[in-house]
């Protein structure tokens, strides 16, 4: 039986990105004989347009059924006036919560090819090689209560609810520890138990993993320190375990300090092997339409979903040979473009990859 | 009537740095005749060891008595056993709170001396100067209900609130502007309102008050795009305006942006000018009682409480432009030391900072 992609383009410059990493797939599918089918769907702000709902049902239905995501990104200012419950993001945080995809897997890797984009010296950066598994489907972002209310003075009161039960937090420790076993060994797990009780509890169930684990070194940090680490020292880190929010912005800005965030894929996985693979990038609409968008994040994310859900391998190392083979070329789009270098269109950069196949 | 400073040195290295300050402001007394009374007490892991209790009544009676605070650090792996409402950090937690010192600036400035010591490239952070403003005594910090309850499964589960009211939000907005109004007339406020329901009341208000500033140029983030760009273009910053938790991260990632975080003050003000001022850096235990800490920040929060609180600009101006003879003669203690400079103690660089005044 053919296994099953869905593609989600999105908003911005998901669809040009996607049709990049789509010619790639053809062209592996081919050179490996792969039998995958691939399907269309709406989500984010192009679904709201069509359909008034970010994650339509269909959407939603034919994800369900898929062997895995090919997605790209959602939203943009055009969106900006949808009430909360109706913004493209509802579209993929709706993805990630339905389809239990609570594993987010982001590399921050340091291409050499580009060792000059970073905004770091040079060797602070050099070889850097961060993993941080990010827990995607709990704490603040899906916690409840949540809503804006009016207080009997008059005014408006926000509110959210940071949240973690016990099995949630096991199950993504667990992932990170095996990630950490798998690369050199070495786990920290962020959090601000200091102040706050949910991250107490997560600090005090990850040290009792530890023991199940003797081959990883586990330490722990205050989200605060760990931003500074990140900046001050970034190869101290292998493994990093935190939960969604302050994974969401340890992951922006360890992808920054490679200076290739235009490079950087990832993957959401649940208890099987189904996942979503997305650039770390937004949809950057200030960009869209113009051939400008680099798609590498997107073209390396297939990769990732063929390595980790479909488990092709071979297919999977060839992609990301072909893309260290473009850049060794000095094929650079806008984002990543240096001195000496040729500067391409996104069509050129996914046409480059595949003929290096 | 003579003014009163309440001095709470803390743990760790809290003490000796706090020593020095002390040294310069009786310096800074005799030379501009300030009639300043010094009083002592304790608070956090001290206070849990001398009181069994991280900021005990007669502390805080005194602080809310006092003009100002000198505040050193808190916190140390002694005391990490101590229940979450006996930590430390609780002591000051509770005074930001009790004498309701909501408006947290922190300035993340690069010294000219020291430009070498940033991670970051020389022309990315060369005249690095932003203000992060930090809402103090709200947020998540602060929101009930909090806490670890037992789920009917047996599980248990951590939560805590991430709250804000509409004045809460408007008076630390206030705070922003009209502080972006005296600097470079830039705002950035710091949310993320594509996900969070609090934070887009606080993005919906802050924008309301545009209108009141037409001389303030204001612009939204999100707090993963914030980081990104900290670490990308700093210098695109003015002042950036965000809640507790948020704050906590962006200014400790802006503070080592300038590779001198042993050398950056904080603010911590109410709505009279009664203000708490202290290092932005912690009470690193590693290295506390070898005279190695630097001293500078918590002489600088020294020279930040004579102006906010004291209105004493004239002594506070002395003060750092003593400091900044100190850094110009090449005198270095070892978190920012480089090569070709003197390395001095703690009580050295205390020392010449007093022969500078
Ligand atoms: C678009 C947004 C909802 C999303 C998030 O915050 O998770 C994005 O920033 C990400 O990191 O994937
Ligand atoms: C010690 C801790 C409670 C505190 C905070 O998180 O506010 C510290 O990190 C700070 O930034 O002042």
């Amino acid at each position: 039986m053919s296994r099953q992609i869905l593609c989600l383009p999105g908003d911005g410059i998901g669809p040009e990105i996607v049709t990049e990493a789509l010619k790639v797939l053809d062209t592996v599918k081919e050179r490996f004989s792969l039998d995958i089918e691939v399907s269309h769907a709406l989500v984010g702000g192009a679904a709201i347009d069509a359909e008034g709902t970010p994650l339509p049902a269909e959407t939603l239905k034919l994800a369900k059924q898929s062997d895995a995501i090919l997605f790209g990104a959602v939203g943009g200012p055009k969106w900006d006036d949808q009430p909360m419950t109706n913004r493209p993001e509802k579209g993929l945080l709706g993805l990630r919560s339905e389809l239990d995809l609570f594993a987010n897997l982001r590399p921050a890797i340091l291409f050499p090819q580009l060792a000059e984009a970073s905004s770091l010296k040079a060797g602070l950066v050099a070889g850097l090689d961060i993993l941080i598994v990010r827990e995607l489907t709990g704490g603040i972002y899906f916690g409840e209560p949540r809503g804006v209310r009016t207080l009997e003075n008059g005014e408006r009161e926000g509110y959210n609810t940071y949240v973690y039960r016990e099995s949630e937090i096991k199950r993504i420790a667990k992932v990170a520890f095996e990630a950490a076993q798998k690369r050199n060994g070495q786990l920290c797990s962020v959090d601000k138990s200091n102040v706050l009780e949910v991250t107490a509890l997560w600090r005090e169930l990850v040290s009792g993993m530890a023991d199940d684990y003797r081959d990883v070194e586990l330490s722990h940090m205050y989200v605060d320190n760990a931003t500074m680490q990140l900046v001050r020292k970034p190869k101290q880190f292998d493994v990093i375990v935190t939960g969604n929010m302050f994974g969401d912005i340890l992951s922006d800005c360890a992808a920054m300090l490679t200076g290739s965030i235009g490079m950087l894929p990832s993957a959401s996985l649940n208890e099987k092997t189904q996942g979503m693979y997305e650039p770390v990038h937004g949809s950057a609409p200030d960009i869209a339409g113009q051939g400008k968008a680099n798609p590498l994040a997107q073209i390396l994310s297939l990769a990732m979903l063929l390595r980790y859900s479909l488990g092709e391998m071979a297919a999977a190392d060839a992609i990301e040979q072909a893309v260290g083979d473009v850049l060794d070329q000095g094929l650079r789009t806008g984002d990543i473009a240096s001195e000496g270098c040729r500067l391409v269109s996104t069509a050129q950069m996914g046409d480059a990859v595949v003929n290096c196949l």
